[in-house]
């Protein structure tokens, strides 16, 4: 065993990647003491891809926006370099977190995404035009009214007089006027990242499914619902584009459609960050790749990170072993498809709490069984291969 | 991969060592579908081990005999061939057994091990010289005391009147006549298997430590020892051997006391019952070893079944994985020299009951993760293995 890249997602709740790279790192020196481990916390857009981001290099800012309820926020963004290019990194979650103990003691009708837009230009102002923009864990249920009026567009009733961008409000926007819209987003690439693949209104939309976690409840659900989809044509129409349909565009309560009006793009969280954080390079001549995540079903195989880097080993020949919190059984058939062994970092029946509070330490035992394996069993031996 | 050898024990309470082999081959040949398995379902002389010995040949017995109380029990025994001799396998559990319902609805005073003996005379009746008998699970503390009466001991007190077997009856004996022991036991080969090393009497002895989960209440507990203490004087004296200090004289309520005054050796159960099943033959050839128990600890590598097949895997240059119900992770250091990987069953957080009800699917599905890491991992690919 040569060299080893560790590249697992967050363990939700729990570790951040790059703790989770470190605990299996520890458990793998105490069979391969001096193995190159290459270290590539990933993270798909969602909590964590900030930390995983800046894990790799670049550098960590902050700006003072407004969060959802209009109170003070200290938000959290990086800046790394990418093709030559400053790209900044931002977490919707840093503005209108579903944590933000002042924003969701608010109703939701009353919360906006205005400080999304002000973060943006804050970005903006310091000459940067590229963007990621992680959509994951927001509070906010308003279109994305307020990260456009955030950035400079005027949302108006019937008398002409602004109209506040929060889904209280909405229903009684008549006009959208993007005169104002910063003329710096012409020149800037915003890549968007979300596991979301909801439209923005209708029975499948942002209201509907995310909503009532966010505290829109069943008496408000159609009223907000029909207030979002009317904004949604007066945007664009005003930004001459469609998005309220597109696949993500309810992500973050419909900030995936607003982001979209301006020019943002979709892409899959995990190709980004693989791609930002040099993966492929990270795997060439590598003998083996270790990634995990803190919980394993199907949907692992829809995209989610270890899936992702298990395909881009693949694609040089490094077999990809998945070391998770919890693995759903039935996922293991499909799972086998994709991964050289599946191991949970329970090591007998325990609690969640138990699992979540030992998490490093058991983390780098099974990773130190699974090396043990492989250090020991017959086919390190130099026996022959494959001959069943 | 041509051949793996799978020898685990029972997990007790959950599955025999024959379902556990099985589920570990059902897991394996989802990798290696024509891969030779060789399945040695192990037992340590406990709980198990008549099923665990005649999965691999022989013929299942009974015979009726006294219970602990006198009730009768259909007390099952296995014959099988060893060098060419008739070898009789017994446990003592099968006469005596701390789950019998109607030996447990009496005091623990009122149990002795007579059955026992009546069990190795009606074998010694068929002809049969050798014996192997497994200590685990005796509802008794008679200090063996019974068993001497049932192989034609007699026991008196003061006026020569016979004594019965029993502990609440022992402290009265003052004589104990061997004349009529059977005289066929002195051509007998028995080998008596157990883990425990505790002396007959005194404060590490069968009583005080093992009494009290049988039934001995602090207030017995001085004078049964002291009663059991007595006797053993006695028979020691009757026999003309010395033994209640011997390590496992304690073992099944002082029944490794009367066994050995007999002329019994202690041997390790799982050495033994390797022995027998052959399992060294077995490793010949083979490129992997996988064991498994039902719950591992430190307690593990002092002789336990995984243990010892692991060494004896070595000593043949066949590496060993452990499969368990669950694993104490500070045992792990030290097991580390003797497996390569240990795993538990669980895929993440679970109950105890779930690992015990899902106990054959769990083992199948974590043998095949341990299975797709081998074949698909670095060095299973031909790579150049300890280049670190």
């Amino acid at each position: 065993m040569n060299k080893i890249v560790i590249a697992p997602d967050s363990f939700k709740g729990s570790l951040s990647a790059i703790e989770v790279a470190r605990a299996i790192e520890t458990g793998l020196r105490r069979v391969w003491p001096r193995v190159a481990c290459v270290l590539v916390p990933m993270a798909d857009g969602g909590e964590g891809t900030l930390d995983a981001v800046l894990s790799g290099g670049g550098e960590r800012r902050s700006a003072a926006v407004r969060g959802a309820v209009g109170h003070g926020v200290d938000a959290a963004f990086g800046i790394r370099e990418r093709d030559g290019r400053p790209l900044a990194i931002l977490e919707i979650a840093q503005v209108v977190s579903i944590t933000d103990p002042v924003g969701m003691a608010a109703p939701v009708g009353a919360r906006s995404t205005e400080g999304v837009g002000e973060l943006i230009r804050h970005v903006l102002d310091l000459g940067i035009r590229d963007f990621l923009i992680g959509l994951g864990g927001s509070s906010t249920n308003d279109g994305g009214a307020g990260l456009l009026a955030g950035l400079g567009a005027r949302l108006a009733g019937d008398d002409r007089a602004e109209v506040p961008a929060h889904p209280e409000a909405l229903a009684r926007v008549r006009h959208i006027d993007v005169s104002a819209l910063d003329p710096r987003l012409a020149a800037s690439r915003i890549t968007i990242m979300s596991d979301v693949n909801n439209p923005l209104a209708g029975p499948r939309g942002a209201t509907a499914i995310f909503g009532p976690q966010k505290g829109v409840t069943p008496d408000l659900q159609a009223r907000y619902d029909a207030a979002i989809a009317g904004y949604a044509r007066l945007a664009e129409a005003a930004l001459g584009r469609h998005a309220a349909d597109n696949p993500g565009a309810g992500a973050a309560g419909g900030l995936g459609f607003a982001l979209q009006l301006i020019g943002g793009e979709f892409r899959s969280g995990a190709e980004v960050i693989a791609d930002l954080l040099g993966l492929d390079d990270a795997l060439a001549g590598a003998d083996w790749l270790i990634t995990g995540e803190g919980r394993t079903d199907q949907q692992t195989l829809s995209g989610k990170t270890p899936q992702v880097v298990a395909l881009r080993a693949a694609k040089q020949g490094v077999p990809a072993t998945l070391l998770s919190g919890g693995i759903e059984r039935a996922a293991l058939p499909a799972l086998g498809a994709t991964f050289a062994g599946c191991f949970s970092l329970a090591f007998g029946p325990m609690t969640l709490a138990q699992a979540i509070a030992d998490a490093p330490a058991l983390l780098a035992d099974a990773a130190e069984q699974v090396g043990r394996l492989l250090d020991g069993a017959p086919s390190s031996r130099g026996r022959q291969p494959g001959a069943t």
